[in-house]
């Protein structure tokens, strides 16, 4: 019974959602008031949060922390995920600085690139090491999660050389389709696709052009 | 007969393999060579294209300059989308200077931020100007897509700003749930909640940690 992706990522989204209301001494909250409150569909979270064992009553609602607790065990947060970054470019570096990439169960532990100009200096508290060096690197750092923010032609080979190394997932920038290793979970995220769904809508619109 | 987003984002895929089978001088494909040559399935690339005429001949394939052009013409890339980066940090600043988002129908116009020590510098060739002109710029550069790049605190004000100044259509990269104008056509890009789907695979795949 594993959760689809899509579904996954409005559960993520749900628990931080939760996590802001809790900060702000919220104890419990209907779907309706969560809806309203984030922009969400109320029907929508009924039904994604129903099979987690229906912690809302109606008129009484979600209990905020309970349901933190159970989407943090089920989204697997509360263990430890150390982070590699191959491509230290300007999006590698980016990501190696977000908020988003350190902290809670996140963390970039390690960065390589194959830049003799790079190698040896530091992105906010990332060392930059040799891509040569890519599989001593994750052994010693455990690092569980590869980011492969390095060009298209390049993109296979250090996939690769993280699935060898013992990356058990990858998150891939690089706008190519790769051969996939079995056993090891990855997702292409590719802004250039998000940026021409945008022009599709666009050439639709009914919003005048000034 | 609006195509679904994620109909779209595979379209775009596929648009990006004819190109460079294109570029090889390949003139013909079968949806069967295209799905091995790409990693694909062949059965969705024939369901997906199916509806565009199918141009496909089983044992010839597809033309593939002709479905090239359908599907430029289909996703609204044969127009011209300037782009308006708000906040210049790391991420900002790494689209700004990205290819993907300075290459065929797209490129970054413009870039404002509210930093005083980064208002009038250059990110690539994009000058970073004061926040409050952001009407201005907008207006002054005809920029059409918004690419919200600032902290969840700051996202919507300057949602709401790009929406009255005119933009027909956002990207949002700030962790956070907008209140949407009606006409403009938004997408979240959340990078942390992509983080957070390995994460519920990992705990589950059967590949041993080190």
């Amino acid at each position: 019974m594993e959760i689809p992706p899509l579904k996954l990522n409005r559960l993520s989204l749900y628990l931080r959602c939760l996590r802001s209301l809790e900060d702000d001494g919220v104890e419990r909250i209907s779907s309706l008031e969560l809806a309203q409150r984030f922009h969400l569909s109320a029907a929508q979270i009924r039904k994604d949060l129903a099979q987690f064992g229906e912690f809302g009553i109606r008129g009484v609602g979600y209990e905020v922390g309970a349901l933190i607790e159970s989407l943090t065990r089920l989204l697997g947060l509360e263990r430890f995920h150390p982070l590699i970054i191959v491509g230290m470019g300007n999006l590698g570096s980016a990501l190696a600085a977000s908020v988003g990439f350190n902290s809670g169960s996140f963390q970039v532990v390690a960065g390589v690139d194959n830049d003799p100009e790079k190698i040896g200096s530091r992105v906010a508290d990332v060392l930059i090491e040799d891509a040569r060096d890519m599989a001593a690197v994750v052994r010693r750092t455990e690092a569980e999660i590869g980011v492969l923010t390095v060009p298209a032609a390049a993109a296979q080979s250090n996939y690769d050389g993280l699935v060898d190394a013992g990356v058990r997932a990858v998150l891939n920038f690089a706008p190519t389709r790769l051969k996939l290793a079995p056993g090891v979970r990855s997702k292409d995220v590719d802004l250039r696709i998000d940026l021409e769904e945008m022009g599709y809508f666009l050439t639709r619109s009914k919003r005048p052009v000034r």
